[in-house]
């Protein structure tokens, strides 16, 4: 079977997962961090030195790629993963997300979006048909139901786009026609017990092969997102992936999986790395800072990146200083080693039945941070 | 003992030498082309991965790095090597030519330069003696002597800045403390014959343990260039390596080697890639060019960079169109690698006896072009 997932070890104490993905284009152990290739590349990394970092799913974005270079054009070309040189997994989203919150005009209706292209203003339509189709072009292996994303505590509205969304789902269903390709379904419902729960119920009656938990990372309260997945646990089905969306802070991973959640995906940290700063236990340090000019320790000290083993912080900062490329290189293949790590850690507690001291251990480090 | 210069092979139709030079950081098999880290970075480029394209010899820029991070604090923190995390040889310009073309307001005079910072407008003052203080903080394996680059066509002004730089030469070797650096003299005289030969019997008379050619790369023609070469070869010891700088398009390294030069340096492969350039047999390639927006070969095909094993032209296409960093990454490995496999092609031709017709098949390609 081409996508299969199966649990391993369920936490006692917590209801962190570990589990096994299959995909048509290789095996994902989860939990999971996806980096984030916008534009076909997760930006300053090399394919090869991401996939030695030991990434297994990379997302990218049906609204960048339906722009610019075209879908059409990468299914010509072979598809996304002949196109950008990366032979595992890839999971790309809907579109909905970016229309919502890059384009500049747009139109909302309940067949669909028209919205103006952020790069040259052109118009263009995104219905869930589209979107499908356009995902089929690009041929990942893990695709998204269309959906809205709404502002997350305006109850009317939530609820109205809810309806909304949940057609759109069947219609995504009903375009789909690959049969490589899982599509999952997004839960929305804002921060509200009762729409978030009506969603769940809804979208698992429509049998999707995972389920991806919408609308979150988006100004909310952090006991708020706690609450939205705790409200999910008991309503989504067990077997199936749960895949928190755009969520990538170190102490945002430990609470989703504590809470459930297999999978994930976040720019948080390429861009983090871009903006000179690196992802550390208990917090980050901004590299940019003139403390670390004659600072010849590495990054941190035990972190086996080749950034860690090669770089000192003095370099680094000079790197940033003087705007030289291999600064963004060096910060995202450490930030992304990072959060792998901590995936890898998350999970040999979970098959070691010690998740909670792990997480206990973890999070302690950072209290008092807000690292969001 | 740390530094020594080797022949291997002289050609027998032209003056094309294989060589051996021996560093306190290894060896370098010439003839060599040196990429450029400027600001102590090969721009885009790992080290480890310039090191796996075979890249042996590197220049940093001492203008650059003494103002900014600081001579003093490199060598704090380890010297350059170590700073930069390149372990083979490096070599170290003398500050001259950024003081002439990248600094504001300059007041020469013969003792020395007062310019002001490009970074912030700050005033400095560089010396003959003080050149060689930085460098011996930056530590590099081969020095230059601080020289002045006048416009090459000026034969007044060339000729009594011709003293003047032989006298800071002398004072360059008097100033030099450390015995692990080789100091190198640098032969100018603009396009004069008689200037360029008066310099070369100056500098042999001063018994440096190799020679750079100055003040060529700046505008002149061809035609020139190739004469000052020719000039200098019976005047310059056969037993010393001789460095071209500043010298990177394809067939004039290929004119030089010809002309008996063994050691380059240029910033062109690595600024055309951030340009979307890529080096070809023959030309180069304009990946922003929309020809390339659909074209799934490599840029070349008998290369064997990873840029022309993974990547087609249309994904560089659409990473150039995009801005994303992975495009100078990739032009820059495979510009490079163009560069190296020249110099490796060259040095096996000369090896072979066969560097006559190689060089003849080589330039024949570009015959109609003007690449530089």
């Amino acid at each position: 079977m081409a996508f299969e997932f199966s649990l391993e070890a369920v936490d006692a104490r917590s209801q962190a997962r570990a589990g096994r993905l299959h995909t048509p284009h290789g095996w994902i152990e989860t939990p999971v961090f996806a980096p984030v290739g916008t534009q076909g590349t997760v930006k300053a990394m090399h394919p090869q030195d991401l996939q030695a970092l030991g990434a297994t799913l990379v997302l990218s974005n049906t609204y960048h790629l339906y722009l610019r270079p075209g879908d059409e054009r990468i299914r010509q070309l072979g598809g996304l993963h002949q196109f950008m040189a990366w032979p595992g997994p890839i999971l790309t989203d809907s579109g909905g997300f970016q229309v919502f919150s890059l384009s500049e005009t747009r139109k909302i209706d309940d067949d669909g979006v028209v919205f103006q292209s952020h790069i040259d203003g052109s118009t263009h339509r995104f219905t869930p048909e589209k979107s499908i189709a356009i995902q089929e072009n690009l041929g990942a292996d893990i695709i998204m139901a269309f959906d809205e994303c709404p502002p997350p505590d305006d109850y009317a509205y939530v609820a109205q786009s809810l309806t909304r969304t949940h057609r759109w789902a069947e219609r995504c269903l009903a375009a789909k026609s690959r049969a490589d390709q899982a599509l999952f379904g997004i839960v929305q419902g804002g921060i509200f017990a009762d729409l978030r729960q009506e969603s769940a119920r809804f979208l698992v009656e429509l049998d999707f092969p995972g389920y991806a938990i919408g609308g979150l990372a988006v100004g909310e309260t952090k006991p708020q997102m706690h609450a939205v997945l705790e409200w999910l646990h008991p309503l989504l089905p067990a077997g199936k992936p749960r895949y928190l969306m755009g969520v990538g802070a170190a102490e945002d991973l430990v609470n989703a999986v504590m809470r459930g959640v297999d999978m994930f995906d976040c720019v948080l940290p390429t861009r983090l790395a871009r903006h000179g700063s690196a992802m550390v236990p208990g917090g980050r340090l901004n590299l940019r800072n003139a403390r670390f000019a004659d600072d010849d320790r590495p990054v941190a000290g035990d972190c086996t990146c080749t950034t860690c083993r090669l770089f000192s912080r003095a370099y680094l900062h000079h790197l940033v200083k003087a705007r030289e490329i291999l600064a963004h290189m060096a910060l995202t293949t450490h930030n992304i080693h990072f959060l792998l790590d901590l995936m890898n850690a998350m999970r040999r507690a979970i098959l070691a039945s010690n998740f909670t001291a792990f997480a206990a251990d973890f999070l302690a480090a950072y209290a008092g941070n807000d690292e969001h």
